[in-house]
Order: C-alpha cells, then structure tokens, then sequence
C-alpha cells in the first residue's frame, strides 16, 4: 500500500502513521516530496487495511497496490485454468458452446431447444428452472419440475445441465440434478449464495454483475473459491451504460482483462447482452475472436411463445450459421471447438 | 400499450396483430402514418406482454404506456404514506434522522454511538450485525449477537432498531429483535430476500440498487407489498456512475421523482453515497432541502478503529452541525423533525 | 508520483527507472515489499510524465498523487475566490440568481422573462443567441440579431447578461455584447473554444461536460486560466448516466468536492439537470442547501411557444416560490442572496 | 409521434390536441383505453416538434416513433456504402487498415511508423498533426509542420492520409493537405466544425462521442450530410462507462447496430478504447469478426518516446500477428483485407 500526505501533513503525522505501521508488524518507507510526502508500507495488507489509515491525520490517500484476491488470481497461478462440466472441458484450449432455452416451459419445449443447441453444436444444455424477474408479476419458472425436464433431456441427449440457483437454501436440491451451478448478474453480490455455491461440491458459472467492475467480479469469484470451490468460469454478459439501444453493452475487452488478472476460463453470453436476436452472430464472433473460452446462447423452437426472453432467442434458421461460427472460428485463435473435442475422442 | 410497425410492414402484418389483440380480449386501434403504422392497445396488458408481440412479424417497437407497479403506485392511492417503526412515523410531514454505526462491533461502541445519534436528535437507532462485504477476508458483521447489542442499547435508549438482513433464511431472527429490516444496495434484486421480508410483519427500508433505475427499484419495492407488506420506506443512496472522487454518486432528483410514482415515504443516505466524512453534512442538507423524508447516516465514536466504514462516519465535533440542519431545515419545506414530534407529544 | 512494479519486475528493471527519473533531475525512493516493489518520485512532474514510465520494463502502475491543474488549485490558492460580473458577485459569501429564457426569440419574450427573473431576485439575466442542438433541423438561434435584443433588454432592466458562445470565431463578436461568456456542455472540451474565452477578457461560465469527470472539468477551467482569464465560475448541470428518468443525473455533490479542490465559485443549472419543470425548484432547493454559490434557470413566459427547451422552463406561478427560496434559503448557509446585497447597497 | 394522457387528462385536453394537430397540417388518432388515452400522430414530425406537445394540458409523455436523422439513414437509402479515400475503399466489402502514429513526432518517426503500418497491411496512413489534450501542458501537435511532415510520408509511401481537424477555421487548411478528415470523440457535437467538415469537399472519419448514445452520433453524422457531404465513416472508439480497467468500454454491439440504422462504413479504434497495448490484437480481432468495415490502429517505432499515448501504441514485435489477423480473418466475414484488393488490382 502507498500513503500519500496532503500537502499540509506536519512531520508528527508522518511519524504517527510510521508508528502504527510498525506496531501493525509492517515497515514504512518515507519520500519527502516538495509538496507532498508518500509513504510506502510493506506487510499484511489485510492488517493495515483494518486500521483505516485513510481517517489518521494528514493522509490525503491511500492507495492499494497489490489485488485484493488471492485464489482466483494468476498471480499465484500463472497458468489458465480448465474446469470440467460432466467430462466437456471448458478452458484456455477450447470454445465451449452452452446452449439452450432462457426458461424450462414444457419438456418438449426442452427438448426441441436441446436437440436444436446441440445440432448446432453444443456440448452442454442450459436452461432455466427458477428466473429472477424484475417484476413480481412475470413467470418466475417451473422450479424442481423443471429441473426434473432438465434431468430428463440430459438423459435422452446425453447433454450436461447447467442452470441457475437464486438462493442459499436451494443450492442443495439444484445441485442434486444440475451438472453446474449458475449465479445470475442480480446476485452477482448475494454472498450467502456464493458461499453455498462453493460448498456445493459443483462447478459454478458466475455471471458479471451488471453494474460489477471487474475487481468486483473476481472478488465474487474468491467468495466461492474460498469455500474450497475453485471449478468456477466467469461469464461477461454486459453492463449497464448510458447507451439504451441495446439491453447491456457487452464489455468485450473484459474477457482478456479477466483472462490477464486470472486463471479461470472467461466465457461470454451474447444473448442477454444484447437482448436482440440479430445481435447474437455478430456477438457470438465478436466473443469468441477476442478469445473467450465458451459462449452461452438462448435457443428456443417457438420464440414467440417463450415465456422469458423470447425476443433474444436463436431460432431454427440461425443455427446453421452459429454451427458454421463456432466451426470456423476457434480454429483462427489455436482452440479447438469443445464439440470436435468430444466427436473426436 | 403501443406497437410502433416497421416502414415495410404490410396490411397482413398489421391484421395478424390486431386479431392476435382481439383473441386476448383487447382492442387494437390502427393508426396508419405516411412512413409508419401505430396501433395502440386496450386492454389487460400482462396478457399482452405473454404474447412477445416484438417477435411477431413488422413489428418495430412495443412501448408500455403504463407503469408496470401497481401495490406501490401513486396513481391507485395519490395520498403520500406515513410509515411507523415502533412509533416514529416517516412519512410527508416529517424529516426523521436515522443514525448509528455501520456496523455494531462491541456493547460500548454502540451504546455510545447511540448516545451521540440522539443528541444530534435521531429517533430511530441503525447499526448493522449482517454485513455484506465485497471481499471475504473483510469483518462480516457479529451475526445474533450483534442483534442482542442492538436490543439492548434500545432498551437503555428508548431508541427502536433498524437493521439489516442479507439472506432470506434469516428473516425471522432478525425481526424478532429488529423494529425495520432493511435491505441493502447488493440485495435490490435478491427477488427471496424481497419476498421474505415481505411476508415479516416488519417495517422495511428498501435501499436502491447502485445500478437501479427508479422504475426497478418501485419494482423491487412492489415484490415486497406484493407479499402483504406496504410499510415500505424507500432509501436512495448513491448510484455508479463514471465519477470517481466520490464512491458514489447521490440522485438527488430521484427522491422528488420517486415521491411523485410511489405513495410510499423516500429518504436518503448521505454516508454511503459520498463516502466521505466531509460531504455528509453538505449532502444531508440537500436531501432534506430537496424533499426527502429522513436521512439515515454512520455516526462513530472512534471512526478510526471502526471495522467497517470508518472514513465516512461523523464523529463528536460533527454532531452540532448535525442536530442544528436537523432544526432549522424541515421547517422551511413545511415539515416537522420527527424528535420534535416525539418530545413536544 | 509512484511507481508500482510488477511482481516480476527485476532488480535491473528497478535501477533502470532509478536512472531515468536521475537523468530527468528527479529523486527515486525504492521501497521493496514481499511480493511488489514501490518507487516514489520527487520531483517535475510534467518532465516524468513526458518519460512514459508505464511503457518500461517491469512497471504495473504509474500514479499520479498531485493534482494535474495548477492556476484553479486550492492548494496554491487557499481562500476562495469571488467573481464580478457587471458588478454583481458570485462567490463564497452570496448565492446569485441567473435567470432567462434558454434561447432569445423575440425582444418582446425576451423582456418578458427577464421582468419574470427580476422579480424572482435575479441579478444577471441569461439567455441564448447561438444555440448548440443535437438535431440540425432544430432551432439555432438568432445569432447576432439575439444578442442586439439581450443589449436592450439589460439597457432596459439593468440585468448584465450571460450568453452561449459556440465557436472560437465569434468570441470576439459576443464579448462586445456580452457581460459574461458562457461554455456549454457540449464544448467542454472544445480546447480551441476554451483558449479564445480564456483571452476574451470576460468573465466565463464553465458548465461540466456531461460526461466529465470533477478533474476534467478542473482541466477545461485550467485551460482558460492558462490564457490569463481567472474569471471562472464552474456550473455542474447533470451528467450522464444509466438512470433515464431524468434528462441528466444532478450531481449535487460535485458542488462540495469542486469546492474543496478549487477556489473558483461553483454553481448549478437545475432546469437542464432534470430537464422537467416540476424538478426545478426542489433541485434548486437542494442546490442552495448543499452550498451552490448561484443557481442559473430557466424562465419563459410561454413556455409552451418555446423554440428550446420550454418544457423545463419555469413560469409565472412558479416564480413566487422561487423568490422565496431565493429569500430564506442562503441564510441558512450562511450566505446572502446576491439580490439583497444590491438592493441594500 | 404517439401521445400518451395522464390517467386525470379530461375530454377536453385530448380535443385540445387534436385541434393543435388539425392546425398543424396532421391527423390524430385517438384510442381510448380503461386507464389512459393514447394518440397516434401522422403528419411532419419537425412541425409537431415544434408545437411541444409535452407542455399541453393532460399530457404525460410525448414518443417519437421515426427516426430523426434522414441523410443517413438507412431506411431511405437500404444499400450500405462505401467511401474512397485516395482510392482505397471503407465500405461492405473489404476490411481497411488504417494506422500510424497517434502524433506526428518528426519525419523519421512518421516514416518508420507508415511503413510499419505498410508491412502490417494498412492502407491507409493515420498520424495528428494537431491533438485535443485534456490537459493545457501537454503536447498538442506540429499544427502545419506535421501536415506537411504527412504530406511527404505520403509521397513517399504511397499511403493516403488521414488526419484530426479540431476547430472549424483550420478545416481548409488541413483539407489542403489530408485525403480524409477526423473528427475526434471530444468534438462529436462540435457543431460548427461538423458543418465545416461537411462543407470541406473531403471524405471524414467521425468518432463517437465517448458519451453519446448511437442515436446521437448519427445526428451528428446528419450535421455533415446535411452539408452535402454523404462520404462519412463512423468510428466507434469506446464508451465512458463505470469501469475502469480500461480507459474506455468499447461497444461492439454499436458496430452491427449503426449498420443496421445507417448506410455508413463503420470501422473501430481498438487502442483508443482499451488504451493499453495488450488489448490492441483482441479488439482488432473482435471488431473485424463482429463485422466493421476497418480498423483504425496506432503504430509506433518507439513508443517508450511517444509524447502522446505510448502506452497503447503497437510495435514491431506486434506486426506480424496483425498482419496474420488482417489476412485471416475477413475472409471468414465474406470480407477482403482492402491490402489485398490493391494488390490484385
């Protein structure tokens, strides 16, 4: 950490935090500036934090220079990680394509938009079972009989689920049917939710907070992590800006900034960042050439009927192309599609 | 409800809206334009939002032309609400100062900010014992403990508790020792959370979401009178914006904006928005000047040992200065200070 | 300034920059640290920021801890200053009322709301020739034809005048009519704009860019000064963000902050934050509470004739109100209405 | 234009409306619902403007359902185009390099710099000769020397130049030299300089405003076009948004967005908008597989020397993969390098 005095810091307060310091079991190495003195403190940072230099005498700032997280850093793990969701890998070698309906409806309904993701290749199922909804009035899911459906068509399909859990109490029964656990952009700052996640024994999809930076997002990571979970991939679904022409502005450059700070895999959702279907191709590239090690897709056979997020849903025609994206693609940044993977193997 | 029809639209689009309307039990009325046709819709408009209409063919744009809260809405109840914790009412005709540490860490620190809160003419105690922390090595709060504090000073200063509750499986602990549960920022869209303290008995203090719009926040309030509960106390507390000398940024405009949506009382929290000690004054006599109807605000005795929040805690020497706005404001907007109410009755 | 450098930074890389900041004339203080070395620098600034430290090896993170603007600084100016405008202050010990229609239309509307300014206690009028809008098919402005008519209605009522200028290449012209020059939002950062008014030899008005953060809008008032002009007075007017209830989010507590770090007088614009009428006299309230050294509104006989912006424009029956805002609220900060001070003058 | 009534607006209020409508040349259309009447406007939507409608009796909010730009619109012109700049082509068909240095430095600087945009496949030459600087000390550009420094890597090269006019009375004088004119993030509602542009007989590469909605950024587009200038390239550049990891958010959804609403090219800066070099390569991939028409890309032979933006500059270690990225990526969009195209011709 670095201290900076402001200009009018007598000498007394300089010495004072040099005190505190050393009784907090730290050093402090003083520059005198012209205007301003700064001093440089080496030790546990956690125990300097806890003793709220910014409110001593004199200090005009107080400035971290070291990352608040540990296990999900690179820092102390330089090399990317893989994380496994009932044998697909997702990871720095690969690009996992996740697809399925926003909201598990009906078990055909599931299973159309199950066989449809998977033509177009995907190697996993997504779906949902309990929605957040910003209205208490709009469908708010099927619950355990839709994680029912879902075990059902990973059955016939053979692929494996990933869906979201929105509270502590329910993270065991969604954990006893679903392959990984999703953590929605509201609950991005739920903590007793993310502590549940990372006991839960599952591999965990966390999603970036709409308004999260992206300390902050990682941060939510290490909340899992700590709880001895460290099969966790980061999803970038966009955030919220001033621009209302799309629902979120996805943040691309957020995948290699993460990617940089940590070792967990960086996947992207095109569909709800844009909330439009003709923006998912664009969007699905777009990830997957920045270098995103997977993508989520909403696929739906009857997008008008949806009772969630219709309006952003792939349908029939589209998944040709997204079959010819994620064929195409991969390849051009030395990945391999995670569906070649598995056929090949 | 309207539905903006894109230039190329043809008659048989427009046809298979108005017959879709019709088949819900609504009326389309057409409005056909040089370069465009707009037909607006009567009718129940949840059965119109299931229909996806932006989905159906020609279709440009759905515009809701009402407000999607209802419970919380001034429209059905134009009367502004008063609400009372433990008999302290917030509500039109008072400003009611809400004070206390951020969080309780011992028996004296709270005792004696407490103390402090009441000279400075608060009448109703805050202190959390549940604190949701970005980082997991930061103090998480006391937990039952912390609530046994916070009853106890009650009881020594006559002062009823508002608190803060962060998982809906806690609900009921902490409103059998809390007078108003309060939901934070982080929370705003912990949809269990919402329904929980809904279903409580107790008086709630909604803080907006930092990424809230209005319309989301009376929404979020809306899950919570949806469950029976309309003692609703509104809270703005900064929202995130690309200004950083200050951690957040306060919406003043939104507690006029929120008192004219919603019948129920807004108050602000001038602590959190600017986070910093010297902006809690200056801010506490904007929000009391621009209409709100409280303020909520860290007091500390010694905020450089505080474990949480210190930097923006007021301490002794600001007290004066408190309690004088806290005299001298309300009675320019035509309000009384809740203490006054309480000590003249 | 301080470097940080990277975990892998090399001992050479710390000599390297050692040397460096020698050669620019400045001294190094190295403070090694468990996993991150600190270098702090003395010395010019200007001169080390010119090296492009960031792009040397082993560097993480270059910060800056003085401010970047000098001329405007409370650092080296510690008491704040007053600007005269036609002899009417703004500054640290009044709050001055600028009042007028948002565009001049006709002499007769100009009159007309300049009388409606004067009677709220307005003692400069405002009023636009040269209108910057988003649209070219909006209204722009009469040009000089509206600055002829801001002559005769301050022959007429004795109010100096404030006005917009747009382009670099009409200063001249619209400081030979003008009493105060005023630059809007949407040239903030138009550096050729702010340079030619900052040689005009007239007061300036200096409104926040809606996107600028505090010390942006420091180095906008810096470039002014630079050319010898430090009659600036700052006006915040709202920024951008993601709420769209209101036109711009007022950011009250920039009044405050802009305050503390500069010693220029700092006012707000309540019509254009909110952009609705209904918005003005509580943002003006919460302006004059949280310490504005002068509000600047809109008025307009009939608004809804206006060419600009009538909707935010106040009208007849709203100015009593106004006056006594005008009349109780700077006593309550210790200041006096500029009005008064004339009128007992 | 729809109108939506207040739920309390009387009979009369809607007959107020449809009179002023009949008035001004229009048709009303009136649907009366339970809880609100809407009406449809057909007619000149620049006439109803005019009227303010949102100040009329009854009214609760006023939407514009047209677009408000024309020339550039796409719904009057479906065909995307391409503009010719010295003969390369920015438009649907190819992918444009555009690099160079940030700043024109020296002659040998500008030289090596163009040829490392060369050999990487650039087409055409960027390089400011005069620079928009947040701050008044630092370095703001050659003015005339680095036209002509410009002019003379041309010749040499053999690369048209494009290059930033910042104030509209230079416009003639940089078009004597340049074969594309910019318009920087900081000017985007410079309304003078716009019109200047257009009014300057050469093709102009607009960028975004780092706060402007894409609405906004076409009405600027429209400021040119209306002057007679139909040769605009739109250039996304990045967003201010809250995090700061990056200096700005770049927005590639604003990429296939503006190509839908506009027949515009749009290309993108990758190293303005994340402002480090290690990002350069994953935007540039991002942006040419999202579909934009170009890339505009700073280059540098020494950017440790660079006196503005080092930090996100390229160099020659990094040519090689942009070549590789240049030559493989269009191809897979249906797209050719516009290198190639001149190449083969």
């Amino acid at each position: 950490m670095v201290i900076v005095m402001s200009p009018g810091a007598t000498p007394s307060d300089v010495e004072a935090i040099v005190e505190v310091i050393g009784t907090a079991g730290g050093e402090a190495f003083v520059s005198r500036g012209v205007s301003r003195t700064i001093i440089g403190l080496v030790g546990d940072v956690a125990r300097f934090e806890a003793l709220d230099l910014r409110a001593m005498a004199g200090v005009a700032d107080v400035m971290r220079v070291s990352t608040p997280y540990k296990l999900v850093s690179r820092e102390n793990h330089p090399e990317r990680s893989t994380v496994r969701v009932g044998g697909v890998p997702i990871g720095p070698g690969t690009v996992t394509l996740i697809a399925g309906p926003c909201a598990v409806e009906t078990p055909e309904q599931t299973l159309q938009a199950a066989e449809m993701a998977k033509a177009a290749g995907a190697t996993l199922l997504r779906g949902g079972a309990y929605k957040p909804r910003t209205s208490p009035y709009a469908f708010q899911g099927l619950g355990e009989a839709g994680l029912r459906i879902l075990a059902d068509v990973r059955e016939e399909t053979g692929l494996p689920v990933v869906t979201e859990v929105v509270d502590a109490h329910d993270v065991e029964l969604v954990a006893s049917y679903a392959d990984m656990l999703q953590v929605g952009t509201r609950n991005a700052q739920n903590f007793a939710l993310l502590q549940a996640v990372g006991a839960s024994g599952r591999p965990v999809m966390l999603k970036r907070g709409m308004n999260a930076t992206i300390e902050e997002w990682l941060m939510a990571a290490e909340y899992i992590a700590q709880r001895g979970n460290l099969d966790v991939v980061l999803c970038e679904r966009g955030i919220r800006t001033f621009e209302t022409a799309t629902r979120n502005t996805l943040d691309v450059s957020a995948v290699p900034v993460a990617q940089r700070l940590s070792h967990l895999p960086v996947i992207v959702d095109p569909s709800h960042s844009g909330g439009r279907r003709d923006l998912v191709l664009p969007l699905t590239r777009a990830a997957v050439a920045v270098g995103a090690d997977g993508v989520i897709i909403d696929v739906h056979p009857h997008p008008e009927q949806a009772l969630c997020d219709g309006p952003q849903a792939l349908v029939d025609g589209d998944l040709a192309e997204l079959a010819d994206v994620m064929r195409r693609f991969p390849a051009l940044l030395g990945k391999t599609a995670a569906g070649e993977l598995l056929t090949s193997a």
